[in-house]
């Protein structure tokens, strides 16, 4: 069907730019993820944590995807991290040629890692490599533990997955024990973080994790 | 550019179908609705509620929408209407063929209400009219009251919006009046119901709703 033959072209074509940005930043000893989740599940929110914890500490920049707006941009920028936002102008997810126009404008000599928040969504971006080391997945306890196994290619293709909003745990019938194992019955080398934004409670792991990740500054 | 044109033509077929289904539909005098939302805002708990209270009292069918699993299909099977899975393979929607093929295995003279609950995604369904009457936005208080801003499609589509979680608002930041203000602003004409599946507050009015576009059975 020619709507399939096209989608495996532009995958194609995705998977090129991908291989590119990889190089590009391994080569700049940069390490990378890519946030993955529903609209709402907090990953902005998490960044605001991370950002205002890694200030000082680590060199880092953000993209933000966003189908319209740049909200999400707005609340990261008092970090005085640089931060990028792409428009998707509809469109589902950030593509790998959307990553590499954004690199050409960041200073890459000066960073140590590169985060992006994906758009929100479950689906589309699990299919779209965008050069990252990593894709993180995040899930909020508000959404139902059965989430992994409604739309598990992306529990497949992450490294991590976030367990966030446990402070309202209490007040649903989510299962930390649950989305446990739904996701790690997809993917058993998942890493999992159990957090709340609002707390603070599980944020220290994650930034540890992260830290554990970036590569020591090359010697001069 | 050629991926634009042939997404193009997809919806132009689509268009197609959705007006046979439309026709279809209200030639049977079946009301219709598609019942779009994130992942985990609550679509199928909502769906628990409704076929719970309307048992006994309208003749309805139900299309669940899944890219994976009959699950929901199998959570709303006890309540003794017909309820038929489409597994859409991956894909980050419904379409409006896949709804044609299920009504062919409907018994359409004997239902008076259709719903479809779509594939959880906030962005892909806007795009794919099913040839539904309405469709109904779900957002969850737990999701933030920005999200009608950042994904407007859907909310300028939608004819009704439905807030649920109403019983987490005191533990989020969420705020029923800027939610209503930002979708609003949107789409001045969206009816709105605030409700939540877990205490069962604000069912009634939403009931109320289907029970008023279900058009009375045709006379003998």
């Amino acid at each position: 069907m020619k709507k399939i033959e096209v989608e495996q072209k532009v995958l194609a074509k995705n998977d090129d730019w991908a291989r590119a940005n990889r190089e590009r930043l391994r080569a700049g000893g940069i390490f990378s993820f890519n946030m993955i989740s529903s609209p709402g599940s907090g990953k902005t929110s998490l960044l605001e944590r991370t950002l205002a914890a890694l200030r000082g500490e680590l060199p880092l920049a953000v993209i933000e995807g966003d189908i319209q707006t740049d909200n999400d941009a707005a609340r990261l920028r008092g970090f005085g991290f640089p931060v990028v936002q792409i428009n998707t102008g509809g469109l589902c997810h950030l593509d790998a040629s959307m990553i590499s126009r954004t690199l050409d404008g960041l200073d890459l000599d000066a960073l140590r890692l590169l985060i992006v928040e994906n758009v929100g969504n479950l689906v589309c971006p699990s299919s779209y490599d965008l050069g990252e080391d990593e894709k993180v997945v995040l899930i909020s306890t508000t959404e139902g533990d059965d989430k992994p196994l409604k739309y598990p290619a992306i529990f497949r293709r992450a490294t991590v997955m976030i367990v966030n909003k446990t402070d309202l745990v209490p007040y649903t019938d989510f299962s930390l024990e649950r989305v446990r194992a739904n996701a790690l019955g997809i993917n058993p080398d998942l890493t999992v973080f159990e957090l709340s934004c609002r707390t603070g409670q599980g944020l220290d792991a994650w930034l540890d994790w992260i830290r554990s990740r970036v590569a020591p500054p090359p010697a001069r």
